[in-house]
């Protein structure tokens, strides 16, 4: 059972090395990814989506060209295991989704997946054993069109410097940047001199 | 000159083999990563937050073990060059952001960065060799506290299985998931049998 052009334990070194866990859906994930690239439309340039920020970008930006960074991944925040390979001009893609019809072949996944188990109640070894084991069997397919203006990071436009604070900021956002106008996450500290 | 335990060559090839293409943000963000580093406040774990999608997230998931996939890494979409590292506890933080008063120095750098020169019209060897030459030079530094609830995702809480599509959902979303409410970027086709 290969995952893309790794071996499985490739793939886990792999996921190790750049995730710093092995987490049960980073490692579903690469299943999923690995169906997906079985059932491309054609086409030459690929876009992704995942449907949660919750491992599965992972699985996609060690496995395809696509990252956050360059834009060729995008997460939707509906917390839904599932992952959308797209060609990027037409649309046309196909999604792989965990079937919960699927999981009570896999009690140990299924108890883990709709979180039927408290964490110290889970039995690890036997997770990561159903989870190879089941590897394409947990998914099913879908074959969708997808708009890609809603999914899409927006181009950043013209840009101009914030009259308060001095860095660039994208103008489309109004006479000064987002953070100057309140929405900062952060609070400057003067360092103690 | 390095970035982290990278030589500079060496950062330029993972760069190219990660993100696709060499792109000036991912160069500029190495340097940035590299010197947020370099003043991390005192602490064990950290986080990290983005400013923008744009490039600078891959520079913080290759050279930090922050990702998108373990949520250690959050993106707020401001449009604003900056990288913040912050002590995942306590929230004390440093924050690198390119300094539009240190442009000047470097033409090439301001121009493309400011978006006064068209794509044809830029010279790339010259725009590379001035981003070698700045290094640091292009930033400036705060030590900042960090709200770190408005800027890592939240947890997903419990799940059920949407009454429509039957997938699993987080139950935050209300009676049926957010695609099934009508936000889904999707539309399924029927494969032709």
């Amino acid at each position: 059972m290969n995952i893309c052009t790794y071996s499985y334990e490739e793939y886990l070194h792999l996921v190790k090395s750049f995730h710093g866990t092995l987490a049960p859906g980073l490692l579903i994930g690469g299943f999923m990814v690995d169906l997906a690239m079985k059932h491309l439309p054609e086409g030459e340039f690929f876009d992704a989506v995942c449907e949660t920020p919750v491992c599965l970008p992972d699985a996609v930006q060690i496995l395809t060209p696509c990252t956050i960074g360059n834009g060729w991944l995008s997460v939707v925040s509906f917390g839904k295991f599932a992952i959308t390979l797209y060609e990027k001009y037409g649309g046309r893609g196909v999604r792989v989704y965990l079937d919960t019809g699927k999981l009570n072949q896999w009690p140990e996944i299924r108890d883990w997946y709709l979180k039927k188990k408290k964490k110290n109640e889970q039995n690890s070894e036997l997770l990561f054993a159903q989870i190879k084991d089941a590897g394409h069997g947990l998914f099913s397919i879908q074959h969708v069109q997808v708009d890609p203006e809603k999914v899409r990071r927006k181009k950043m436009g013209p840009v101009a410097v914030c009259p308060v604070c001095r860095e660039a900021y994208p103008t489309r956002d109004g006479e000064k940047c987002r953070s100057c106008q309140g929405d900062s996450p952060f609070t400057e500290i003067k360092p103690i001199s």
